[in-house]
C-alpha cells in the first residue's frame, strides 16, 4: 500500500546488504525480545485490541456529536498528536463537520487556555480527558479548569455524561477520579506507550467524534500487520525506510525534513516528529526530525534546502489522490496569463510541482530524496501509514542500538519544574 | 526593549571580539553599499514609509471590517507568512475577532482549495491579494478561482470594492489587472523583498483589518530603528544575537531550534524560519531552521533535544506579560491533588516550566541556548522584534558574506515545474 522509492537518495550502500540485520531485529520485534518489549503491545494490536471497548467508542462518539458544538481533546504528547493528525488529514482543514475539536491541556499558555475557556463560554460542549496517570501537568491543570467550568454551566451529573475519561484502566489519579465522578472510561494499554498509542482509544474515540471511521483505520493498521509479516527488504517497506535513513545518516545527514504538498498533513508531520525523535533521540545519536509543506514552505525553507548547508535529506509523503479535486477554470479574459492550466486538475499541478521540486532538490541541489507514495488520505490509508511508522521506528532505531519505546530525556525537565513550582 | 542573554550558550569565543568586523558590516547596512543594496529599503523604512498610503489602509481595513464575516489574505511566503504571524501572535488563536481571516493562495493542494471555496461559500467575504508580479502561481490560480467565484455572487462592480490588491505600484500582471477593475490598491516597494515586507502594505493591511493597531507596530519598528543606530555589541542585542549565531556555528551547531512557550507564537517561528532560511541559506552555508513551541513540543522534540544528536542550539523566545493571564483555582476535593498550585497564575507555571527546561536543556543536556526577552505581545512589541530580526539576518548574513536579500534556489524548483506544467 505504502510505495518506497529510494532511487533519488544517493544511496551509497544497497539497503538489501542490511537483510541479515534486519532479521534479526525484526525477530526481536515480533517477538516482543528486543529492548524496551514491555511497550511492544501495538505490534499485534489489530489482531488483540478489546472489541467491546471497540464498540463503546463507537457508541460514546455518537452521544458526543449529538450532544455539543465543540468537543474538547484535553491532553498532550501522544495523547494529542496523533488524533490532530488524523482529524486533519483525513477531514481536511475546512471540513464542514460539527462539532468543532478543539485540543487542550497541551499547553501552560495562559492566553491560550483563557482564549479557549472564553470561546466556549456559551457553546455545549463534550470532554475528553486523556491521561494514563492523571498527574500530567499540563492536562491535570487544564482538566480542573474544565471540570469547574463544565459543573459550574451543567450541574455535576450532566456534566459527568458529557466528560470521558481515557486513562489507566486499573490505578491512578484519573482512574479514581474518573470512577468517583462516573465518567465513561477507556483504557490505555500497559504495553503502548503515548506516541503509539494513536490506534488505541486514546486516538480512536477523538477521531470517530470528528466522524471518521475507526474501521476504516483499524483494517489499514491490520492491513499493514499482514504486510509487514515479511521482513525481505525488497518487500517490506517499512525496513526498506528504516534502513535508508541509518545509510543516510552514515552519510553525514543529521536532518530529515519530512515533506508533504497538502496542508492537511502537517500535523501529521508533527506527529512523526514524536515519532522519530523521541524514539530514536538519545545516547547522543538520531535524526533530527523537521517539516516542511511544499509548495507553502519552498517560498521560506525552499532556499536553504536548495543551497544552504549540507545536512538534510528530505522524505517526501504523496498521495495518489487528494479528497477533493478541483478543475482550473478558463478565463475569457486571460488577463492573468493563466489559460495554459485550463482544464487542469489542481491536483496534477501540485504533483508537476512536487515533481519539478524532486529534480530541483535532487539533481541541482544534491539534496538526498525518499519518496512515501500513499494510495489516498482515507481512515483506511492514515491506519496502514501509522503502521508503517511505528514498524520503521522500531527497526531504525534498534539498528542502532537504541530503546525506540522510553523516553528518560523528557523526565529531565518535569523533575526541575516541579522543584520550581514548589511540588512535594 | 528585546534582551539577549547569551549565558547559557557555552560560547568559545566572545561576541564582543567581533566588534571590528561587525562596525564595518553595519556601515554597510545603514549605507546600503552591502551585498544586495538595492533590497535595503526596509531598513530606514519607518522614516520614509508613504504616510499617505498608511491612512488609506486604515480606512481600508475600516470598510473591509464592516463588510464582510470572512477576509482572504490571497499570497504565499513573505506575502502569507508575516501577517498571519502578527495577527496569531498579538490577537492569539481562539480570540473573539471579526472578520475571519483565512490564507489562501499559499498552496496547489486541491483539498485545501476547494475545502475553502465552500467553506465561504454562503459568507460576506473580502479579498486582498498580494502579488509584486501577479505571476507567481499558487497565487495567480487561487486568485482566479476568487474572482469568478466573486463575480458570480456579487457582480463585477460590487467585487471591485470588495478585492484589494498590493502589488507593484507600476507594472505587472496584478497591477494591469488591477487597473482595468478599478481595485483598490497598495504598493509594494520596489526596494523590500517578500521576506521583509511584513512593515510594508503586504503585512500592514491584513493586521489591521485583525483590528490590530499598526501604529503601534510601526512606532516599535520606528523604535528599534533608533536603538539599533548603535553598533555596539555591548547595547546592540540584534547584532550580538547574529554574531552568537556564527560562533555557535563555527563549534559545530548547525541547527537552531526556534522555541516559544505560547501556541500563539508558532506562526512567528514559521516567518522567522523564512527570514533566516531563505536569507542565509546559500553557497553551502546557514543553520538550518527549525522550531518548537514548548512545553506542548517538549512531549515531542524534547527527547530529542535532551538526548539526542548534538547539532543543535536552542533560541528562546520569550514575553514578560501574556496576552491574559489566569489564576488557577483551588479545589475543595483536590482529587487530581492540583492544589499545591492554587492562586498562582498561569503564566508564571509557564514561566517555571521555561525555567526547568532551560536548566535541563543547558546544564544535563549541554545544549547551547539563547534567551531573546521581549516585554510583551503587543503590536508594538511585533514590530520591535520584526526590525530586531532584520538587522540581526542581515548582520549574520553578511558576516559570511552572503547576500541577504535574494533568492536564487528557489528559482529551480520553478522553472522545472513550468517546464512540466507547459508554460511558455
Amino acid at each position: 500500500m505504502i510505495k518506497f522509492d529510494s532511487t533519488n537518495a544517493f544511496l551509497e550502500e544497497d539497503i538489501v546488504s542490511y537483510q541479515q540485520q534486519v532479521n534479526e531485529l525484526h525477530e526481536a520485534i515480533v517477538n516482543k525480545t528486543g529492548k524496551g518489549n514491555d511497550f511492544l503491545g501495538w505490534v499485534d494490536w489489530s489482531e488483540n485490541y478489546d472489541k467491546a471497548e471497540f464498540e463503546q467508542i463507537k457508541k460514546s462518539a455518537a452521544y458526543v456529536r449529538e450532544n455539543c458544538d465543540v468537543f474538547i481533546v484535553c491532553g498532550i504528547g501522544g495523547s494529542y498528536l496523533g488524533a490532530r493528525a488524523a482529524i486533519e488529514m483525513i477531514n481536511g482543514l475546512y471540513a464542514d463537520k460539527k462539532p468543532e475539536v478543539i485540543f487542550f491541556g497541551n499547553t501552560f499558555s495562559s492566553t491560550y487556555v483563557a482564549q479557549v475557556l472564553e470561546y466556549i463560554k456559551d457553546k455545549e460542549i463534550c470532554v475528553n480527558v486523556i491521561s494514563k496517570s492523571g498527574t500530567t501537568t499540563e492536562t491535570a491543570l487544564a482538566f480542573r479548569l474544565l471540570k469547574q467550568f463544565m459543573e459550574a454551566k451543567y450541574g455535576k451529573e450532566e456534566s459527568s455524561k458529557r466528560i470521558l475519561a481515557t486513562t489507566d484502566i486499573e490505578k491512578g489519579t484519573l482512574h479514581d477520579i474518573a470512577a468517583k465522578e462516573g465518567y465513561q472510561t477507556f483504557s490505555i494499554p500497559s504495553d503502548i506507550g503515548g506516541r503509539y498509542s494513536i490506534i488505541t482509544a486514546v486516538g480512536l474515540l477523538p477521531i470517530a467524534v470528528a466522524g471518521i471511521s475507526i474501521d476504516d483505520l483499524m483494517d489499514g493498521v491490520k492491513e499493514a500487520f499482514v504486510d509487514f509479516a515479511d521482513a525481505d527488504l525488497t518487500k517490506n517497506s517499512a525496513y526498506a525506510y528504516a534502513v535508508a535513513r541509518r545509510i543516510l545518516q552514515n552519510q553525514g545527514k543529521d536532518a530529515e525534513m519530512f515533506v508533504s504538498y497538502d496542508l492537511n498533513t502537517s500535523m501529521l508531520a508533527e506527529w512523526w516528529k514524536q515519532l522519530f525523535g523521541e524514539s530514536e533521540g538519545k545516547e547522543g545519536k538520531g535524526i533530527l526530525p523537521c517539516s516542511g509543506t511544499f509548495s507553502t514552505d519552498l517560498h521560506s525553507l525552499g532556499q536553504f534546502v536548495q543551497d544552504g548547508k549540507k545536512l538534510l535529506f528530505e522524505t517526501v509523503v504523496t498521495f495518489e489522490k487528494p479528497i477533493i479535486d478541483v478543475v482550473f477554470p478558463s478565463d475569457e479574459d486571460n488577463a492573468d496569463g493563466m489559460n495554459y492550466l485550463a482544464g487542469k486538475s489542481l491536483d496534477w499541478v501540485n504533483k508537476m510541482a512536487m515533481q519539478g521540486t524532486l529534480e530541483a532538490h535532487v539533481e541541482e541541489g544534491n539534496v538526498p530524496n525518499l519518496i512515501l507514495t500513499a494510495p489516498d488520505m482515507s481512515a483506511k490509508s492514515f491506519g496502514y501509514l501509522c503502521y508503517f511508522y511505528f514498524r520503521a521506528c522500531a527497526m531504525t532505531c534498534y539498528m542502532i542500538d537504541v530503546n525506540p519505546f522510553n523516553q528518560p530525556g523528557v523526565e529531565v525537565y518535569k523533575k526541575n519544574m516541579f522543584k520550581l513550582l514548589g511540588k512535594n
